[in-house]
């Protein structure tokens, strides 16, 4: 694209960085940006560069959290026996909005995958390893992506853990509630006969 | 959503504001930026704050530009007799990435559009009727997208500048090189019949 300004073009630079952002969309967004009043720009600006440079993770869990310990992790209410391991901080929210978990969790930062060069040393395995240590858990729930790279990391993860007395679990693969069988993919409806359950248990609560 | 911190539901809130953006998304592109390095995330903050701050619109086309008058209006070697309205920076990027253009340009900065609450005087509408008072523009091209907005405007603008002894053209509409005919639109069909050109006019060069 020929730029008639260096601004210009370096903000459009840095928008198309983001994941999913082309150079069309990126000029969109920064366009948009310079029609808006300039403190609402500062904010915008502001809000990114404090939150890159003050965010802390929680030094249990790992979650991205404004204190040392975070929300869930200080909670008495809830269940510490109990430890939902996932790949970030989306998956945290996405459990959280069920209100159907009550433990705690701990988030890996990324899931094993060769390909993009991350191993298990990049992620928080040996602090769940820790966790562990201290027979106050009861239980190991892996709700990790039914993909390669949750798979593998299932898989390295419980060979790491199979010594120490808990139970591990992984959460219910199957289809959807509100799926329609036909376009269920064939491995899923596969998996999903051989791994059956009780017609009591498959209620919805 | 349930944010474990301030910093990142700020941040995503901020994001969320972009046009296009919603709130998954903003998460996304967040979430990206927190890990990347530092000094990094800090250009990318950088850029769109210095970007707000001190840019310039050209004196002459308010174009987007580094300097007072943009190269474009400052070069000798363009046409200075044809002037070519666009509603904003990206037009002028389009248009002169066609490489079949050598006049020169005027921004509107927009479209007239009630239903927007824009009208004339948010636009650049003075200041265009201000440059052809010097005698020494010949031609006036209407660049403007082929919506009721681009219509309307051109409307306005022609009953404007209809007095100047200037010719006042808009850039051809039909079907679109490559096009498949029976993919067109109905209207951009009829009237492309109607508007037929010559043969040896419709070459392309």
């Amino acid at each position: 694209m020929n730029f008639s300004s260096k601004l210009l073009e370096n903000a459009v630079a840095e928008f198309a960085k983001l994941p999913g952002v082309g150079q069309k969309t990126a000029l969109r967004l920064v366009l948009h940006l310079l029609n808006q009043d300039k403190p609402d720009v500062e904010r915008f600006s502001h809000a990114i560069s404090k939150l890159r440079n003050e965010i802390q993770f929680c030094r249990v869990c790992h979650n991205i959290s404004d204190l040392q310990v975070c929300e869930i992790c200080a909670s008495p209410k809830r269940d510490h026996s109990l430890i939902c391991v996932v790949e970030d901080t989306r998956d945290v929210m996405a459990i959280q909005n069920t209100d159907q978990y009550n433990g705690v969790y701990h988030v890996l930062g990324g899931l094993i995958s060769p390909m993009d060069g991350i191993g298990p040393s990049d992620l928080q395995v040996d602090t769940l390893v820790e966790r562990l240590k201290g027979n106050d858990v009861k239980e190991v729930i892996f709700a990790l992506s039914a993909t390669m790279e949750g798979d593998t990391t299932i898989f390295y993860l419980h060979k790491k853990l199979k010594d120490f007395n808990i139970n591990i679990s992984t959460i219910a693969r199957g289809i959807a509630f509100g799926g329609e069988l036909e376009y269920v993919d064939e491995v899923t409806l596969g998996r999903s006969i051989v791994t059956r359950v009780p017609y009591e248990n498959s209620l919805s609560k």
